[in-house]
């Protein structure tokens, strides 16, 4: 295959991106001309180099080549309320809860979320890996809350709806709750176009 | 003026009827033929005599044309809870809720919402008649709470406000609360795109 | 029904009308007051009296109810080429291509285009009309070219197909050519996005 | 700054990548695992390695490391008619006129297009190159049209006006017209929603 379509093809595996855009991205790096060019490779391989995956949260920080740390900066800071844990979908979730300024607990990045007629669920998200960091936070730290922060999606809820089951057989002996988001108007939402669920969760959690 | 860029004219007064939908509109009742464009016609003129707005919610219902009703049906049903009173922006909002099966008070229709610039707030919305209501409500129906149903919108917050304020001097000696309605993740919602405020009232509204 | 409802079903049978918008347009009706909607209805009912359908064309317009004219200000102008007629789909169409002042020939409205599955296309459009109407051209008005400006997508290109298909028995021995819009690039069109089809009118018609 | 966000601020820079996506993206490749990252890379790096950029038309295409050639297949294909030579804005706008498959002659790649307050047209364009293509073509290749295919915006029309007036002083002694793709209705184009100019044009290359 020739170089431009070879890369046009990798671009394509990454989100967002259709043929046509990675086609235009390609000639747009001849364009830039090879500096530029190989900035970006070189960002692309020190990604890796120096970034490490959280052993609790899983989810990816910045971490030096030569000491990769095992604990991410949330999970390594004491200052944080290490009795929630907050559980999202991406990384990106994580950044915009993170930005919001708004949560002063521990995280879990689920890695993912279950598509609906998932026959292979634990496959798609890291639930094993959820289970063992809830038990280990139920002995060590005094879990006492766990938050799905799933999205308010069709896969979002049933992966919400799957963590639980999966999770409840340690939690409910341990007294653990486990909480939802709150559902509501969104930021922008007019109420004609609301649906019924929201409207019902709007009212609900009136205040 | 001819009669279809007359009938356009007219047409484009409505909501969300531009110029081009309009001149279509024109043409396609000259197209369904006499029957239609008369019965379209008889269907405007019986809205008016047909409708009448209630004296207490001022929200637009069916109403014979003899026995003009003071009253819709919300607000002469003595099976709804009358110490609880949801404003909303317009009729259309109130359709939405009352769809939803998931209130059992009482209505306000505001007629609008005020623009956040707009040097005359009371001349956007019934806000003279709001308080004529919550008098009347508090005195006769033991109204113990307002809910302030405006959009999630710059304009429905600045009306809330507007109405918070105005309604206070007389809500708060009669120790009626004045809530709004809860703000979180709309269905449909990801995480990741959820404004700051979103998140912060989802966090908060969590259970 | 209510008159609400009532109304906003008939106002669902309008092009680019759908349910929330019909009943925001009751409502504003009602909130905009008796003498607009008398107005509209008015405006609807005149639109019937004060205009007529062309005998040759068949595009509606304008008349006064006294005397009812058989033929429009395009089709009794002796001043326009009565030897090309160009046939659009629908009134809007003619109305584009009169106000862009690019056309000086005669009109024919099909009322409409054929779906590509459609089983009985002669009862989609005026084709026996516009048969009857190139026949009488072709003897009064030396008739020489049928310029077919559909829309230039599928229905568009099977309607044109079809009439072309119809009047060729008519006009082969008259010498009269069928011709249709010329293809290529669009205002606003961008070449990397552009269809082969159009790249290769856009081509074949440079100049 | 941190790997992550160093990666996300480089692809910013690449045709239609925001700063959300550009996120999206890094947490994407730390997901996919270091061999993606590699890959992608390498991809990047090759690009250079493996392209070059045609002395004629200055468009970039595949070329061995060892061996470059100055010419790309395009341009040393003798089949091909060295009489016309077509020019667009970029090398994706000379993809989808190969991929058409309705061209049999010569490129060239401007490398861009003029906006219309620009004060020096001359930095955004290879319009020196292209002088001096042209003038060789002329005197080798016997050049006879000039096919500038700009797209069928203001910045487009733009730029084909400064490439007509620049190119005039050599095309005319030498009896080399200059042509621009034809213009008419796009594939899907709906006459209603056609403006005037495109109306004229279609009406004007109809056949």
């Amino acid at each position: 295959m020739d170089p431009i379509s070879a890369l046009a093809e990798k671009l394509m595996r990454l989100p967002g991106i259709g043929p046509r855009q990675a086609r235009r991205i390609a000639y747009a790096l001849l364009a830039l001309g090879p500096a530029v060019s190989r900035e970006l490779a070189l960002a692309i391989t020190r990604l890796g180099d120096e970034t490490a995956q959280c052993e609790r949260c899983y989810r990816f920080f910045p971490a030096s080549a030569q000491a990769k740390q095992a604990l991410c900066s949330e999970c390594s800071d004491t200052g944080r309320d290490a009795s929630i844990v907050l559980i999202v979908e991406r990384d990106t979730d994580l950044d915009a809860i993170r930005k919001s300024g708004t949560y002063e607990g521990r995280f879990f990045v689920l890695g993912g979320n279950i598509p609906i007629l998932e026959s292979d669920p634990a496959k798609k998200i890291r639930i094993k890996e959820l289970l063992a960091e809830v038990t280990r936070a139920a002995r060590e730290d005094g879990l006492h809350e766990i938050i799905i922060a799933t999205s308010a999606n069709e896969e979002g809820e049933y992966t919400a709806q799957y963590v639980t089951k999966t999770l409840e057989p340690t939690t409910l002996p341990a007294q653990i709750v486990i909480t939802s988001l709150g559902r509501g108007l969104s930021t922008g939402a007019e109420l004609e176009y609301a649906d019924k669920e929201t409207l019902r969760n709007a009212l609900k959690n009136r205040g």
